[in-house]
């Protein structure tokens, strides 16, 4: 159930030991998604707002992508005032499927 | 190049070794592509025609994910008179993507 903090309902967040493969996989599968979980792998916990990614999507979209990251239990994200800071869940998501997150982060970004 | 052997051309490929990380989760990321996969790996190599799959799609769709699997280089394809068999190119995905396989293989059809 969302909860209303301020404004905006809290982000919903599903844990990687309760996505399926196929979510994992679909969410992945996903050039802009790609470059956000690469991004927030190379830099710290919380220091990455939605704003701050290079992506070349509007508002809407990358919010609906923020959200496919969530429900595959890639990311995690929390309210700091008016900003919306986010988490790689990379110790997780490797405990229920390892291996994966390293295919995606050892290629080149055009790869 | 497509080389003729009787009345359809023959399938082309794509080795593991020349496929984006991208292309690899897009093809695993698709339910009737996954029951192939796993299908294939519980059969010996070149026993399965095209038509020996349980999947709930037409002759045109299941040519289709067919295609999509042999551009990943997931799975190799020949003719056998009126049969295309297929081989899952366990070993040489495994050796571009370590662990992928593993992965969709050990989850239950369900998940």
């Amino acid at each position: 159930m969302a909860q209303r903090t301020g404004h905006r309902a809290a982000p919903e967040h599903t844990h990687p030991d309760d996505v399926p493969v196929l979510t994992a996989l679909a969410a992945l599968a996903d050039p802009v998604r790609l470059v956000l979980v690469r991004e927030l792998a190379g830099s710290g916990d919380w220091t990455r707002s939605c704003g701050s990614f290079d992506v070349p999507v509007g508002k809407a979209a990358l919010s609906h992508h923020f959200a496919v990251l969530r429900g595959a239990g890639l990311v995690e994200q929390r309210d700091e005032g008016p900003r919306r800071v986010n988490r790689l869940r990379r110790t997780e998501f490797e405990a229920r499927f390892p291996g994966l997150l390293d295919l995606v982060l050892r290629e080149t970004p055009t790869a």
